[in-house]
């Protein structure tokens, strides 16, 4: 009678533990008991993905005698992931006593990267592709197989994956690749089906988020595996030329046979180039990459996929889909891996795009007990207010005052912009700074002659410092005074900020109907989850980026909250892009979450006007205030703006 | 308390019954009954799909009064399938009474079809995709969802339909066609994907289904719900340029870079110009084309898939894949529907291809109790043989000798080309027939100056009839006799035939020498089922259809068989092309039996060359030879061939 000695292992973190029979390989072990332990090579020895450590716990020590001695095979090992002092094979450490076996973040398939780059702390991995290393049988004459049914069998015989299928570009390639690689090859798999096809051992791919916005088109470049950020670029929207805005596009693709086709055309190109100018900062080859995610509003989403976006161009704003879409890259013209798959991120509603979710999925309002509102302040706000119990969404028509367009001086935040502005109340004399220049206007060495215009932010502070100052009354009117800053123009006044930058009466004009628009869309959604104060604000995007939360709230930009929580989210919606990159789980989490997020459509609710025409006054926002330094003193007579702000109950 | 009055209801052929409520449409009550009766329209009185006879049976009558008098519908009824009389639409028509429904055959989705042009009897229907025609809700802007999912909603409410996705080319055209069928529309769907989508309603899908010779390519045009072949065309292959036989082509692939593309190139080339010819002889759009199969022996298959053939040109002869594949018509590059598909035969091994596979398909030996032989001769024979028991296949290297080349005067079966000999045992006199005249050359009319060689069914009968004659003996000699047809050269002698084409010692040698692979092979399949004959023999191809089957017995190209059981099969392979186009059910069938099929390599066969040697004499077929007219009289000296034939048991 044989007795085959068994010894207990738990490996941590995950705390799975079993039974095995002496001898066998850790790895071995791992998959038996469903651990998290990867491996690329299959147990060979080459890819070093495999490494652990020997850790302890009550009544089992760290000895590391309960694990075979290293043997050739590490001593040999020679991968691109180096052998750390102390750390073991998993496939070729062998278990020969009780033992406790530390798995280490890199060695696990799914985890959480701390990012470096891209603004975000965790973003979880869990690839949507995998990487098999292969032994494959030679052909025989006497048993007359396909190459391909041989790959398939390897497949199904060294890593116990069946039903999977080769797509035509890695059956082309697969005869040239096998012999070159002498019947050793690695394939990628994807959905269970091989989508490349490389001659012996390989362990990285590549993968790419873009965020396609109206103005800039933002791309990095990730390891998919590791979820490390490898380069990050962007470049404009060459659309632009045809349209700044989006409307005006949607109006050219109407007004021009084939408009559709060659906006979408000039967005994939700039795609592509894009993607170039990223490969060559991270000294890697485009085949290399082979899954890409993407997020962009409704339109642009729409043109980069080919769809014609002039339903978007008016009610009912019927978007051709809203679910998630799998695109091979192939047929949108990106010059990548031929088997390369592009994923856009869903489309909450015809308003409420693709950036919508992935700020969503990057933000994680669903993911919290706090109320929180994520804002993202384009030609529209789009705009989601919600816990994890519920989440509602809306768009709001703000139009591109924000952005600098329709302003008397105004312009994109770009050097040469004011971007700062405070303004002495008593005196009326302002102190700006200026997007470019490290100081302000009152410091040496301030160039005024750079000054170019004034964009969103600028615009914000000045109406702000205009009210504090008594110039800009409650109900925007800016208040005739005998002062050289104070010029009339017909039957109005414009403040003179600096040189012939001026801010008119038709500014702040704009400026109230852009913030009531906004306004108006978060209160329907306050109104929709019946609360009238939210726990936390994050402004996405370039706009949330530039404004001073404070002066947000001072304007009554946004509805009430502990000013403390006011805060930027930067690319939100391309941190939303990425993570769908990298993880699989993200992507059913968004496209769950899409479904289940209630839609406002603020054209067909009946109190929008009325939260508009409210949200037209400068409100005295008591709490605010004081935050900018500024006492507000009011003439007595004037009536007072709306004060939505109460007391937080302790 | 209300009573429901329910009816008993009987479907023939199919002979399901059950109960259903009074009033109940006899469209609804097939359903769900599972009995198969068409509708494109889903009920709408719109396709006429769904037409139904009232029957009888026992107890029975078939009173026109069980079902509900026609009304409006059926009298506006006016759709492209007439109304014929005596028939109700089977979604008007409601069942007040018991009652025997009638289901024709056209109104069967899955039927038998009887074949007009293509050479078969029946053909089984059994469509891969279909059409579905849907009323989708309109967008509203209270309630955002995209298009798609409103017609996935569609498809799902009104046909059951769930789990299908939307590829990006329907995506695309999704809204125009909405708008413009005023939210009618149809929608292909294949494989729980949708493919095409049309405005308003639509019942007509077409596909095609080619066969890629070495030499022609043929393409059939079919309506794929009737199985109607619309047109029937053929094109030289273009490839012949670079090389006449396929052995030829993979050197072509050897030698020059960018050989093998230049090759997928011009084929492809070919197939889509035929698609041309085909539509245009139709009267039809390339758009309307959803599907195509294709069959081609290995290395056809892997140029028109883009594969390089380089490792079918020496052993092991690795396929890329023996599967049968599916892979996107705008792929390959041809100019039909953008959601069409193009399915791939399996091949059955490096030798034995897809064309095999569709000869195996269409003239089913795995469906029959008597042991069938399959013969597809080309550069290499294709030999199959079995019956529902069990399969075998080989592939045997003829050469080109049948094809008329290495043969002196030999051409292609061509208009000048001698297809028929016959020779005057005793004067040596010969008559002829040549392809392009009617008469023979002893008849008024001929013209002996447009004879311009010989093809390989002439060459065949002229070695047989100069056997009979004694001028050929069993070893393949031709013996010296002073006779002005026999010219003495070198020291062997040439038979002259007409004019200066000859039978030279070398062609008769060419001809031994083909005849003797082909026939090895057959008896390496007859070893592996340990049998000495057949049941019945079908000659596939363009040599099957020009070769006498007596003549091919004559010489012993094939085994011993009842000479009534040897017939020519017609373009088998491309009628099976034609079979898998029509049916998922005939692609499941070739499938799995392109598996189940035992595969023999000759090549590493022991025996194979002991039945080569074998097979190099001309053999005395007794039970033959009379049927060619002939007494065969040889010197008593002589050794007699081998004669494996026996009398049949009685």
């Amino acid at each position: 009678m044989d007795l085959v000695r068994t010894h207990q292992v738990v490996f941590t973190p995950s705390g799975r533990r079993g039974w095995v029979t002496e001898g066998s390989s850790v790895l071995d072990a791992a998959r038996a008991l469903g651990v998290d332990l990867d491996s690329v090579c299959g147990g060979r020895g080459i890819c070093g993905r495999c490494q652990v450590t020997v850790g302890a716990r009550p009544g089992i020590d760290a000895n590391p005698d309960r694990l075979s001695a290293p043997g050739s095979t590490e001593a040999d090992y020679h991968g691109r992931r180096p052998l750390l002092p102390g750390f073991r094979l998993g496939c070729a450490a062998h278990i020969l006593d009780d033992v406790v076996i530390d798995v280490p973040t890199e060695s696990q398939v799914h985890r959480q990267v701390v990012r470096k780059r891209a603004g975000v702390a965790n973003l979880p991995v869990d690839p949507v592709l995998r990487l098999y290393y292969l032994e494959v049988e030679e052909p025989d004459l006497a048993s007359p197989t396909g190459d391909a049914e041989r790959v398939l069998a390897a497949l199904s015989g060294q890593w116990d994956l069946d039903g999977v299928s080769l797509e035509p570009g890695p059956l082309s390639e697969l005869q040239a690749a096998l012999r070159q690689g002498k019947w050793k090859i690695t394939v990628a798999v994807r959905s269970h089906r091989v989508i490349g096809v490389w001659p012996d051992f390989r362990d990285r791919a590549l993968g790419l988020a873009f965020d396609i916005g109206s103005t800039t088109i933002a791309g990095h470049l990730c390891d998919l595996f590791t979820g490390e950020v490898l380069a990050s670029a962007g470049r404009m929207n060459p659309q632009i030329r045809f349209g700044e805005d989006l409307m005006s596009r949607v109006s050219y693709v109407m007004m021009n046979e084939g408009g559709s086709l060659r906006l979408t055309q000039v967005v994939r190109e700039a795609v592509d180039a894009l993607i170039g100018d990223l490969v060559i900062e991270a000294g890697v080859d485009r085949e290399d990459v082979l899954e890409v995610a993407v997020v962009g509003n409704p339109i642009m989403h729409h043109l980069f996929l080919g769809f014609d976006p002039r339903e978007l161009g008016s009610a009912p704003f019927a978007l051709v889909t809203t679910n998630a879409l799998e695109t091979p890259a192939a047929s949108l013209g990106l010059g990548i891996h031929g088997g390369a798959t592009v994923y856009t991120l869903p489309c909450i509603a015809g308003h409420v795009g693709a950036d919508a979710a992935g700020a969503v999925l990057s933000e994680g309002p669903h993911r919290q007990v706090d109320l929180t509102l994520v804002v993202d302040v384009g030609t529209n706000a789009e705009i989601v207010l919600g816990n994890r119990e519920r989440i509602v969404a809306a768009s709001s028509p703000t139009g591109p005052a924000f952005e600098g367009a329709q302003i008397s001086s105004g312009q994109r935040a770009a050097p040469g912009a004011i971007e700062r502005v405070r303004i002495e109340p008593q005196t009326l004399e302002p102190r700006l700074r200026v997007i470019g220049q490290e100081m302000w206007s009152d410091e040496d060495g301030f160039a005024p002659e750079q000054v170019t215009g004034i964009c969103g932010s600028g615009i914000i502070e000045a109406v702000v410092e205009l009210f504090l100052a008594g110039v800009v009354k409650a109900d925007g009117v800016i208040g005739e005074r005998d002062h050289h800053r104070l010029v009339p123009s017909g039957r109005t006044f414009s403040y003179r900020l600096h040189d012939d930058i001026l801010i008119t009466q038709n500014d702040v004009r704009a400026i109230q109907l852009a913030k009531a628009a906004l306004r108006a869309g978060c209160d329907l959604l306050l109104d929709r989850l019946s609360v009238d104060r939210v726990d936390q604000i994050r402004l996405a995007g370039a706009f949330g980026s530039h404004i001073d939360p404070i002066y947000a709230m001072a304007l009554g930009l946004v509805p009430d909250c502990d000013p403390d929580r006011v805060s930027a989210a930067g690319n939100a919606a391309g941190v939303g892009a990425m993570m769908a990159l990298l993880s699989g789980e993200s992507r059913r989490e968004i496209e769950a979450l899409a479904r289940r997020i209630e839609k406002v459509e603020t054209a067909v609710e009946p109190r929008f006007q009325e939260h508009f025409v409210a949200a037209m006054a400068i409100p005295h926002n008591i709490d605010t205030y004081p935050l900018l330094g500024r006492v507000l003193t009011l003439p007595k007579a004037e009536a007072p703006g709306r004060t939505r702000r109460r007391r937080r109950d302790p």
